[in-house]
Formats: structure tokens, sequence, C-alpha cells
């Protein structure tokens, strides 16, 4: 995960998870083992899933204690059963059940992301559309959430209102005019630019004004198909809006660049996990 | 919401997630409005709902420009149904455009969680029992989270592992024996101590130790009522594990204190909603 | 330490005391010891005391310099009698001297807190009253405060405002009426609801509105030995207000459960300790 | 208190304050008071004192609420008598609630300070000593604490570490010899350079080495005499330890320009204030 | 400025210079004025420049006092002349003298930047090529850097390692074959992908494996002439290394679409600028 | 540096300025490199330069990845030739490749100030004035900027305004008076008092108010000449405003104590480095 996230962010959030779940410190452990008592753990998953998130559980225990053990028995991102195990730990049990909940609160909500986004993917298998997020995810967990669809074999759109130009609905509400906004849009632009389009009119007034990508919004089936051969190769096509795990291959089938999917990261069901301990003698 | 949320928190929650959404900053905004223009906008709900976090969306427009007005239509906590305006907005346009999405995100996760927690609790009306979340809360947001779930009618179990002592079945792995937990527990202390029991046993077990409340975890609902005609008065009773909103009505006629539910919190559906914006003129 | 305190808050509280010590870096070492100069140190009592705080000065230590080794000579909350030596120290005498005083700084004033509620523990000695500490704690220092009351045999009262319901003399001023202000608390509340009274007519109304626990608030000795009569097992009592050294036994001996006082945090004086440093070969 | 105090540096410590003494928010205010209720309320002294703190006890309440008002009847730093009224609150008296505990643990902490340093500056009065505080402050408040000095009459000696140069017992123990540490304290030195010394031999070496201070460590108050006598002109003279109200004078008396004492900081008992609340009608 | 930086990061930056600068609080102030004293200041040019950071500098004294009040006489990216008044101050002097220093070094810093940019687009007006920054700027100042980069008429190329794919040598010394490399790149990938290339077979292989945008590194201008012919419009060429104010406009001259300058940010003189009080009456 | 900087502040430089560059995490080396890459490094100095910062760097790297190892080949403040190899590196390439920038901007930078700093310093070699810097510095980097003043030989002025009084031309314009000035400030100093003096009616001013120090500000040489013998030993001079590389030898001719030059941390240009890496084996 190293390259994947930044590391200085991943320590700061797994800090703020600690923090809120600590509280002034776990008084139940802490009352019935005054001292270290030896324990052993195994992470189980309860259902079938695509795993992600064991990094960031790895950080949760070190954070509570470095001497804690943890070994991977899957690599993240990987696809299991139910009743598979995920990972192992050893050390002191009161570190183990201290950090135990905040740890499962990060996997069973990244494997819920990397489990929803696979189905989509498969869905999709042999066209040439993506799977992308976007910016609708859990205010705090942006790099995790986009971490855990690249785990479920999708692609992440922008991280953030920085990382390139993408004129919406609400910016040509306010600018009045595709191509006066194309314009400032484009004046010595070193990327390139992304316009919303919810009717075929719209797509010609983009590719008009130069967009070298166009999102086609909330469009049905039909009229995507239309704007597709419309486009051609002169812009990469995005759809966005209404889809569903019954609807996504057809779309993809209409020969679209990108399918990008809200649910992915602010709706995906948690994947449920148990963490189970037992001493592990003197 | 001054109180029933620590607001230094709140600010530090919002501050995280516009970060985390601005990047560097709203490069499409800025290309594209080099001076202020007046608007107006609208949040508006797609589907029936209970919104939750109004009083978080109008911090993260303050926190992006405190010129922007915000109004609620509906308090926070509301039922509405789709197509309901929630709150509007004026200000200056390109600080709406960049407060927008992490606004919704907030509102959207939130209304989830408390349109979630108001069908369970719904489902219960009539019956003494209480509809509690957990401590399976989206990383970083246990506050909020459990601020939804009130919202929705439910209440709150632990806010943290400092907030009162539950002895778990990990803990009970680890102590070997309840009695010797329960009296490590229990000594000099100012609360109730919860221990969690699978079986009929384990309940005697727990009245005989002293146990103030028992969580009856994952039992069958005719376990459940056995359970309860066994502990009588002398502890208060919880159930966790298994619920589902078929049955939830069932448990909680077995005459139980208090239902929890992780579901509540971890795997909500976000609530659709949309900001839409105009021009407002000179 | 690791379950008793949040480790990273921790952390955090070491790195500010710190950060306000070292200011820019500490420039008499740094101009004295151009390269690293190897050093033995010891910590002293110069006083009887009970000791508290030995893992915060191992932190501080290793926030300076992970090389430092610290080996405590006791065990926190141990009690020491003038001239024992509570810890010894070895490694760059430039990170000893760096950290010295941060470290001393939280021990004299943990060891303070320890020390007096020792006294006052000891003082109640044989009676069933347990001695809970209060709110007025040094800002900041909550946490630790409250371990080192601990540590000196005193149980700790709520950590925070989020931690239990206790109906106060402004609350009820504000609320005009007792009984309201306990249904309010009392509406689907998962934990037990104290009320503060400071007559016996207060504390006949808290019974008759159902308070689990009654404060007994600044009242004289005999008023306390009524009001446990009254109360009998409805509720449990709790006494504060004008506890002393020399009255505290007294109190207790009137029956009450438990003896909240702030002094133990807000008036405890500091304990002196020295740290001693030679250096150690080459 | 604006240039005396660094705000930013203010704002963290009450924002941590806060969030320490709120955990997850204010639950008994939030269950009584569904609604706001208008309050005024008094802080009182319950003893005679000198008050320090108000600025910060403002910017506690503002932080819970910015439109609760707050003004002193006395300026920070005045003595007042048991009884008198330092400020007077207006505004929602839940959020006065919300904020009372924090804003009175810091006012009764550093008024504790303040009360004690003015005791010791009394003492003095009249000499040409002036009483000047230490790094021996509570973790996480030295910038108050040794505001709350000023308060009282004394001077502030270093800030921090990077704050002057003053060679201590601990240093000479590890450089060996004071000339060669002067040697490497003075060269291209900026700034006065002060030396700690225990006896007549000390302050000798002391000035033969160049210093422009001597700090007269643990001297009885004959040996103190002789020092001054032997340093005359030649370097600034400071007193530490073992100095107490009893003694304070005699010690000002042999002539000394400053006398350090740690107590000022880590042992002055809180000084016991009130806050009590009334509903302000409609 | 609302847009254009993030606000949150703004006020980040802002404290942590204020707090360095501060320190514990500003003592020769606080010796000097013990209460408010009205005053009028005028920040100026004192050589000809391109003034950046207004919006910081208000930051600054707003951070200190809300009440200073603070008017700009230029917009920021203005140009002016030696003598040029560009902001006028009123308010407490003391809160002025306090944020005077970090006010300016912001506005020294920037104004460099936003110069020496300004000389750069100068010297290639009229052609085709956009000068870009790079991510050689001060740690901690990155995207106050590239706000000024744009005043000075210039473009900004990545803000982050995670906006864009930029293969560079050191990439391709580890991937050893360039092809490989591309591939892994463009694989999913919803953004363009630039190569680094240092020679023309390089430039080759690049469009060969279907870079979007070549970086022409380090090569003399007859080179970087040879590989615009080479490129032609298959793909946008950048060049770095070895450009001056001297040679920018050859090697503008030479057609490619932009040239990016370490020395904008990591070089610039700063700009002399001053602030000049005096006292306002009553 | 253990001593030199206070470590808890570099590492919170250290991750802000790599949260900044690294965003949401590298996308090239992440998509290039799935697994980890063995790799060896060096860092060149591409000119002749004092290097400062090495520490600095190193902190980078660890912070991105504990496991690299980073050896220096010369000592931070060394002076090398162009060509000259200044550490080696070894480790995993994707973290070397994701601290590479963020190092090198630090040492880039540092170095460019020590090397600054060392060419005054040499060009006063052999006189009794010593350079200082100011507190002109980079925002953010005070405490960084003035170590690189050090290893270039000069010497630290002022870390902060708490540091150490200074009246300045400002102060005394609100002030109205020198003699009241000095009488505000030096009751009950503990510290020599500055003051600066545009005119040798100003210093005459300045010795009768009993100034310790005297900052010739912006004087022409030959004036400078004949404060210094009118201030003789009753005070240390110091010369700031118009000090160039050319005339700062004439300057300290004249016998002045000290000159602080604010180019050395405010203009110093950037130190060419760069990093070189290669594959290293299975």
């Amino acid at each position: 995960m190293k390259t994947a996230v930044n590391a200085t962010m991943l320590k700061k959030t797994v800090r703020l998870a600690l923090a809120e779940d600590l509280g002034a410190g776990d008084v139940t452990t802490h009352r019935l083992f005054p001292r270290a008592v030896k324990a052993k753990g195994v992470i189980v998953a309860k259902q079938a899933a695509v795993i992600a998130g064991l990094p960031v559980a790895r950080a949760v225990f070190l954070a509570v204690d470095p001497k804690v053990r943890i070994a991977f028995r899957v690599r993240d991102g990987a696809r299991v059963q139910a009743g598979a195990i995920v990972a192992t730990l050893a050390g002191d049990g009161r570190s183990i059940l201290t950090g135990e909940r905040v740890a499962l609160n990060f996997l069973q909500h990244l494997s819920g992301v990397a489990t929803l986004t696979r189905r989509f993917v498969d869905a999709v298998h042999g066209t040439r559309a993506m799977i992308l997020d976007t910016r609708k995810t859990i205010p705090g967990l942006r790099v995790l959430d986009k971490y855990a669809v690249r785990l479920g074999g999708g692609r992440n759109h922008r991280m953030s209102l920085s990382d390139g130009i993408l004129i919406k609905d609400n910016h040509l509400a306010l600018a009045g005019n595709l191509a006066t906004a194309m314009r400032a849009a484009r004046r010595g632009a070193w990327r390139p630019v992304e316009v919303e389009a919810a009717t075929l009119d719209d797509v010609r007034a983009a590719l008009a004004a130069g967009a070298e990508k166009i999102l086609l919004d909330n469009m049905p089936v039909a009229r995507i198909k239309e704007a597709v051969l419309v486009i051609g190769k002169r812009a990469r096509t995005e759809v966005s809006g209404g889809v569903h795990l019954h609807n996504v291959r057809e779309i993809a089938a209409a020969g679209v660049d990108a399918i990008s999917i809200g649910a992915l990261t602010h709706s995906a069901p948690a994947v449920d996990l148990s963490l189970d301990l037992t001493p592990s003698g003197p």
C-alpha cells in the first residue's frame, strides 16, 4: 500500500478513528486484565467478498501496540469465500481487544466498497468500458474509498476538485453559455477538459467547443448509443446517473469509455467479518 | 446541534472533508469565474427520507465562505417526501459550487443512517424495546453517525470504549471465567456492568455474578423469550446479531429492553439529494 | 498503561508538552555538546510519594530520541520513600538533558495527584465509600489526571460530558422543575441518571422522580447521615463539596457509596523529583 | 491579552480542553433542553484572590457558541475579595452549561498561580529582587502559566530551551569542566550566558569564565550573601531552590537580582470560583 | 482567492507561520503598549514588482486580531512601481506590529515568485509556449507558490504526485523499458500519460508507446527543434532543464507547447516591501 | 540534529511537505511498480555548495518507508564541490521515488541558505563581526532556515517575537518617545534590551536610555564608523539594511559586533542537486 496511499494521511486517519473509539481508554479491558495476556486471533470473513483494507487494519493494531504481530493470509484485493481466514494476529490480548473494533470497521467498509465494485466490473467484462468512482465518497475516507475501488477492479476519477477540470450542470447554469465556459477552461490549460451533457445538442456543443471528454449524464441507453456515434473518436465518453447492476452491461455495450457510479462508495453494504481470540499459553 | 455534538469536533471533521475534496483548490470554478457571481440554490430530496445533517452542511458552506447564507426549510430529523426542498442557499455561486459535493456527501450519508434507523424504530412501535446503535460506525464519523441515529428515533449505546463496561465473548475467551471477570469489573465501579451471553447458561451465570445488563447475542427468538423470563427484573436486556427489518418486531415483542443493530451505521444506503443552482442577478 | 490510557492521546499530549518546552531547540545542550556524549541518569524521589506517570516520562524521552533506554525501578503507582530511585536512564546525554524538564513536569504533577488521592483513600479505609475524582482537572490533562487518581486508589467519575447524565443545580435552575428534568433525562435512556440534591426535600424529590444516583452537595455531615437513611437502597449516594482530609472519614462513615473531591486534581502539590546525570565512559 | 499570548496557541489550548470535556457532546444538557433557553450567569470568587484567565474563559464560551456574551467585572490580574463577581454571562443557557466546567477549570488554576505569585511578590516588596517563574509548569500550559505569573506581579524566566543559554549542574556533570563549557557557550553568542553555581568556588569559576548571569542554586542565605559580595556588579544574580514564603524576604534582602520559584506554577492551589445561572425570560 | 486556494489550507499555513514567529507572544509590543493604541499603516513596494499574496497578508492580520482593517490598493497580481502603496491598514497598533513580519514574509516571497514568473512569461510573449511551474516548490508552500505563478501569468503543472502520470528518468531506470512502463501506465487510465525523453530515440519510443505528452529534458535548442518536428501533432511537448531568461524565447520559438522552470519557485529573490505605521489619534 | 532542532517540529514539517506533494498517493510509481523493486540511489551536488538538510532528507525518506536506508557521505554543513556524492540510498525503489522530490526540495533550499551564509561569513573573516540572520525567513521554515544559517557559519538572532526585546522604528512611531519606550521595556526585565537607531542622535538617545544593544539600521558606512566610536563599550552593536557581499567587509571593519542580513533566508538561490537511481538486483 506504500505508494498507493499517502502513508502520512493513512496514519492520521487511523489515529482519528482510534481516538473516537478509545475515548479516554478501554475501561473494560483495563479492568479485566491488569497484566499482559498472550493471545492469538483470526480475522474471518463471514461472507464471500473482495477483501480490502488489510494494511489499514495492520496500521490500527500497530498504533495501539507496535508489538502486535499481524499476518495476512490473503493479499489485499483478494476474493474470498465465507469462512476464509483473512489474517492472523498474535500479541498482548489487551492490545488486540482494544484495536479490534476500529480495525474491523475499516475492513468491513472498505471490503464492502471493493466487493460492490467488483460486481460492476465483472458485469462489464469483455466490453471496453472501465468502471470509475466519483467524488461521492464518505467524508474523511476519500483516499481509502478510492483505493478500495481500485482493489475491486475499478478506476479512479478525480481525487479532488484541484485534480482536473469538469464542467457540470451547475457551472453551466451560472456561466450561461457552454462556449464561453469552455474558452475560459481551455485557455492555457495543460490538461484535458471534460463537460457534462444531458442532450445530444449538449454533446454537439461540447464537441464544437473542443471538449476532450464528455460526461453523458442521466441519459437513457438509446440516447447514449446515439451520443457515442455522434462523438466518434473526437472525445472520450463517460456515463453517469441511473447506472445499476441490471443495466450496466447494456450501457457498456453502447461503446462508452467509462461508467462512473456513486453507489460504489456511498452505498456499499459492509462486509461481515469477525475477530476471534484465544489465549496462547504462558 | 450546539449541545448535541461537540462543535470543535464538528469543525475539524468538516475541515478534513473539505481538505480532501478541495485538494489545492477548485480549478474548474476558478477558471470559469474570475469574479463573484451571485447565485441561489436549493437542496432537494430526490426520494422520501429522514433528513439528517443540515447543520453539518451549513458548517461546510460557512467554512468555504462565511458569507454564504443557508436556510433550512425543514428541521434536522424531519421526514420528507421525494421532491421536498430541504434547504435554500444564496451567495457567491463560486463558494456554493466549491462546497456542494462535501455538503451533499455528509447529508446523503447521515440521512441514510437516520432513514434506516427510522424504519427499525417504526417497526417496533408500541413495544417497550428501544433501538440502539453500536460502535460499528464509519471510521471518523462516530459522533455524527450516532447523532443521525438519534434523529431517526434510535438511542445511543456506548460512544467509545471508555464509556461503560461491556464484557464480550473475546474478553471471556481470555479471562477464562465469567465470575472472575465480573469481580474484576465490578470492584469499586461507579457504573453498571453489561455482559454478553450466547446461551441460557451464560445468562444464569451473568445473573449470578451480578450483571446489571445482559447482552443476548445472536440468539434465536425462542431463546430470547426464555432468557427474558429467566432474567425478569434482575437485569436490563439487550439483543444483538441477526436483527433485520423482517424479524425486529418479533424480537421486540419478546419483551427485551433494547435491540442494537450495526447495520444502522455501517450499511445504510445513501439518500439521493441534489443541489440546483441558478444565477440571481447583478 | 497500554489500555489504561489512549496511546494516541498520550503521544499528542507529550508532543505538545515537548513543543512548548523545546521551542526551536535546546540551545544550551546544542552549544555545549556538538557530538553525542554517553550518559547514565537516575530519577530520584526527594520525598515520600505515590509515583505516577512513569510511562509518560518514558514517552517523553522516546519522543526526543528513540535510543534512550529507561528502566523503571518501581511500578507506576508504587509508594516510595524519600531518596528512592524510581527509574534509570542511559543513552546520549544530550537527549536526556533535552527531555529532562518535560519528563519531570509530568512526573511531579501526576505523582502529586496520586499521592494526595492515596491520602484520602487511606483515610476512608475500612468504610464502604470509594473516593471519586471530578471534572475539575487541569485543562489538557483530563485523561492523565484521572489515571493518576486510579493509581492513588481512587475511582473515576465521568470522563466527559458525554459520559453519563448528571443533573446539577444550574440545570435545575433553568429547567425549573426536577420532575420535568428527570422525565426528559430518563426517556429511553440506556444508563442511570444522577441528580444533585442540596436538601432532604431535594433528596425526596429525586427519589420520587426515579433517580438512580443522588449527589449530596455541600451538606453538613448530620444531613448526609439523614439523607443516607432516607435513601436506603433506592439509589446510590455520592457526596461532594466541603470534603477535607480531616472530615472525609466521618463522611464515609455515614454510609455513602462515594465521595468526590475536586482537590485531588486541581490542587495537588507537585512531588519533588530530580534527575541526576553522570557521564558513562568512552 | 492579544499581544501577551499568542492567540493561535490560545485557541488550540481551549479547543483541546473543550474536546476532552465534551467528549461526543453534553448529553445532560441536550436531553433536558431540546430548545434554546435564555439565561444569565455570574462567575463569583468564593475566596480572596488575584483573578487570572478571564480572556481564556471568554475564549471557551465563544468556542462553544459565538453568541454567548461575557462581560468582565474586573480586569484580568485584579485582586478581589470573597464574594466578588468577576464576570457576567448572557445567552443560550445550554451553551453556558456546556462551557462552564472548562472555563472554570482554566480560571481556578490560573488564578491560583497569580494569587500565589502575588504573595511572593508582596513579600519582597521594597527590595530590588524580582520574582521569576521557572520551566516547572503544567505540561501544555506553559504560556498561560507564565501569563498568570505576570498578572501576579512576577517576571518570566525562559519560555523554552531555545530561549537563552543556562548551564546547569547536569550540563556541567557531562561537560566535565565549567571553563570549557563556557567557551563553547559564549563563542559568537548574541545573548548573555547564565551558569548555575552551588558553592562560592563555583561562583568564582563562573565569573572567571565570563558568565553574565549566575544562578545560586540551593544555597543557605548566609552563602547567598557572600556570593552577592563576591559577584558585585560583574554579573546578575538569581536564587533558586529552598525558597518559601517564610524566607523569601530574607533572601531578597541579600541583594540578589532575582528569585525563581517552581512552586508558583507546579503547586499553586486552585482558587475557588463558581458559576451561577438563572433563566432570563422569554 | 476563495476558490483559487483551499481556504482551510490557507488558514493552517498562516497559523503555522504565526505560531513560529510569535512563539509565546510578542514581548516587545506587550511591554511597550499595555493598552490599545490606534494606528494606521501602509504597505509599500520598495521596488518594481508583481504583487502576490495580499489575501494571505490579510489572513495573517485577521488571525492576530479580527478587528484590524486592511484595504488593498492594487489587486493581487498587479504590476507596481517602486514606491507604490499596495495596501493600507488600520486598527490596534499592537496587532499590526505583531502580524507585520509574518505578513511581509509571505508577501515578499510570493511577490518574488510572481515577479520572476512574469519576466519569463513576458520573454515568450507572442509564441505559443506557456510557462509552467514544477514540483520544486518551497516545502509547505506548494499551493501558494503555484498561486503566485498563476498571478505572474504562468500555468501550473502537477500539484502533487497523485495529479497525473509523468514517467521520468528514474522510473525508466527501474522499469528497464519504456514500452513496458507505458503499458502499465496506460492500462485503464482516464488521463493522458507524459514521458520524459532525453534523446530523439527516446522521443520516438515515447510516440510508439502512445505517450500523449513528451517532456524534452535538458536538450540543446537544436535538438528541441528536431523533436518538435518528429512529434508533430501526435503529442504535446514540454521542455525542462537549462532554461534561463536569456534562452527561453529561443526555446519557445522552437514551437513547444510548454516550458517548465523550477527556478520560478525555488530561487526567486524576495521582493522588498515595508510596512510603515503612524498613530491615528485618540 | 537531535538537539539542534526540535524533533517534534521537524517531523511535523516533513509530514506537511509530504502531504502536499503526495496528495492522495504517487500514481505513477504505483502504476508502474505493483511490487517492490530493489534500488540504490545517490544524491549528487551539481554545483559547489555548503550542504544543509541531510537529516531532513533522511526524515522524509523514513516517513515514506522506515526501511529505506540512507547514509551520509558528508556531514551536514560540509563544503562540497560540483559532482560530490552527498548521500547514498538503498531500499524499495518505489519508496525512494515517492520521497525524492520532497527530500530534494528541502536539501536544495537549505543548502542554498547555508551556501549564501558561508559567502558572507567568509567575507568578514578576520574581523570581530558575526553574521546574523533575521526573522525574514520562509513562512513555516523558521527553525530549519536558522539551522542552515548556523551550518553556514552564521549566528541566530531572535527565533520569535517572544525571544527578546527589540524596539524598532514602528514601535517608536507609536510610542512617541524612545525614553518612555525604554523605561517600559526595561522595568523588571531579566534580559538585555535592543533599540533600532537610524541617526547618531538616535544612538545617543538609546545610550542615555540604557540600551544594552543598538541596531544601526540602514546607515552609510561612514555613519556606522562614527556610531561605533560614540558607543564604545557601552552597548553591543548590530548593523542591518543595505548589506551586500561587496560591502559587508567594509562594514565589519568598522568594528561592529554583528551584521544581520535578511537575504540569507529570503533570497538564497536553491543549490542544484539530483538523485540518481539504479536497480540493485533480485
